[in-house]
């Protein structure tokens, strides 16, 4: 089914909405918690529903070799599987395959298991067919990913591949036996930090038509000034009236500078990959808990979040099980990250839907802080 | 304080009851779940809450390296430290120490730190004060813990020792500025697997006098046939009016067994470590969730367990995330098992209070099961 997206508020190109699936409703700009194998580390779902997450995601890489799609599908799903009610999206793996160096053709990529090193094959028929057996509510079209500062020849080659891929990924959902009507379908962008190449690359990508957009290959080590040109390109050639989803970028100030460039969903191992390092997230910017001048502190871990699933204890109990690596810690910091990052979104939605003056605020103070 | 012992119900030498201390009461005969370095690993305080956990063992050996009893102090004691407002009973460290080969002489241990191989020492008298330091509301007192299969006159020597250490220890409790009002304090027989030399050690400890009394180094290898027989010789002296510690015994049969023979307190790793590792208790059982027979298994890991905190999640799903080692599986697995094995502790608890068949035929049934 298309996904819908219904516009509720904007401050210039930054907007608020809902976007509706198969499943159900969110609200957007949302961040979506990544759970690569079928769970956020250290989580699971009961712990997403008390965080109040919306919409989280799945590998189609690693599910399809480790349980398997096939088996996913046998015990009900994804959503019966994990035992998750809201939405899930899956990429289409094309991101982790190609950290692989597989070796691509016309055809797709061929690559190896990072589990027992056999030959795998994905091409854009099968991302579609593996990702209907996971069952997610929203899936990605196979793309291919360069590195965001690849020369201008691999890239354009990859905007081209990946817009023919498209079309096929599109034509092989359009015509699977049910995905259709229990999934959307979201094309990607490519084109690095290229500007002509991500405008080309958008324009290609919307041709084909999906029920929405990502924009791929970026927040991979590029800095800021070369992401947002090529962001701002691609994103003003997207419909106003579908989701816009950035891939992999999670921080505080790449999220308010991504929405006031139009784009409402989000997703980062971030949070919880930092949280198990011991590094907070906070209202004063972010901090390592390792640190020694936390070991006889009393104070939560944010002082100005009293509500942080982490708030009942002190900076000092959490630092000594983060020391003696007790995985208590990495648990409870990665819940207080994704409590907090999610609240953070709740600001930036609230922001753009009261005025002007609002998010122009909220960006200045994130601006301010996270810099 | 003294420790409060109200016997409520018995069958033979089994009997239930409620241990009174500072901070309140608990019922008997109660497992008590292992936090070694303040927290059970993979769970919190609001966990113990949930699972209804009434007493959590921490480790003084552990604790006073890391992050030192003085810190644990400086933040409030144990139990503001982890937040938890339930009962603590800190082991003495003298087990821990006899792992790691210590030189010991009639004033006390000399071992190295497993966190930096720093020299360390403790005496009778330093394991209250340490014990003080973090707060427990049940303390032990310093044992010499021999293997329990050691040669008679190691296991006499270690009786006497511990017997002289005893003294020790009960008088640095009793002049102790402030853990007489806050804390009690347990003595520890010894004698391994010698009947002769558990019944004098028993009587040695008894004569010294304490709130409670715990039987230590039994239930560390050796063969049931000779553990029993042990048991009963030390249980045959303990005064009835006191509580009755069984330390690091934690299996189905062992703690039938041995509230059989008037035993009210157990505590052990087992379920925990079993939980990391994929062995789940089950009513039926422990069984292996790795075995490939789970991988497309749509039950949960113990149907007659409806209310496991585990219980919304399939062993498929389960045993997928053990293969692929996410902690979230060590954390689910973890909280079933401690959660099944309070509520056998709940049943052991009702056979007894219910009549003398009762308790006969629990007995009988976990016999079968778990032999």
């Amino acid at each position: 089914m298309k996904a819908g997206f219904v516009l509720e508020h904007s401050v210039g190109e930054a907007r608020t909405g809902t976007v509706t699936t198969a499943r159900g409703s969110f609200a957007t700009p949302c961040f979506m918690p990544v759970g690569t194998r079928g769970a956020v580390r250290h989580l699971d779902s009961s712990d997403l529903e008390a965080l109040g997450v919306e919409v989280v995601l799945a590998n189609t890489y690693h599910l399809m070799l480790r349980p398997g799609a096939d088996m996913v599908a046998r015990l009900g799903g994804i959503h019966r599987f994990a035992d998750w009610s809201g939405q899930v999206l899956t990429d289409s793996g094309g991101y982790q395959i190609y950290s692989l160096n597989p070796q691509v053709d016309d055809e797709g990529a061929v690559f190896k298991s990072v589990y027992d090193g056999s030959q795998c094959r994905l091409t854009p028929e099968d991302a579609v067919v593996q990702q209907a057996l996971i069952g997610a509510d929203i899936t990605m079209v196979l793309d291919v990913c360069p590195s965001a500062v690849a020369e201008t020849q691999v890239l354009r080659e990859a905007v081209h591949r990946t817009a023919a891929w498209a079309q096929r990924g599109r034509n092989a959902f359009l015509t699977h036996e049910s995905a259709p009507q229990r999934q959307c379908q979201f094309g990607i962008v490519q084109g690095g930090t290229d500007v002509a190449l991500r405008r080309e690359s958008a324009e290609l990508t919307v041709d084909v038509g999906f029920d929405g957009y990502a924009v791929g290959g970026l927040s991979v080590g590029e800095e800021r000034p070369q992401m947002l040109p090529a962001l701002e390109a691609a994103t003003a050639v997207l419909p106003t009236d579908s989701p816009r989803y950035f891939m992999g970028l999670g921080d505080p100030l790449g999220i308010v500078e991504s929405v006031a460039r139009g784009i409402d969903m989000f997703d980062c191992v971030l949070p919880s990959r930092l949280g198990r390092h011991g590094t907070v997230l906070s209202d004063g910017g972010r901090y390592n808990l390792s640190a020694a001048r936390y070991a006889g502190s009393d104070e939560p871990l944010d002082e100005t979040f009293p509500d942080s699933p982490a708030g009942r204890w002190s900076r000092g109990y959490l630092r000594h099980l983060l020391a003696v690596r007790e995985p208590t810690a990495a648990r409870l910091v990665t819940l207080h990250n994704l409590a907090w990052l999610l609240r953070f979104m709740d600001r930036v939605r609230a922001a753009v839907r009261s005025s002007d003056d609002s998010f122009a605020e909220l960006r200045s103070c994130v601006a301010e802080t996270w810099s």
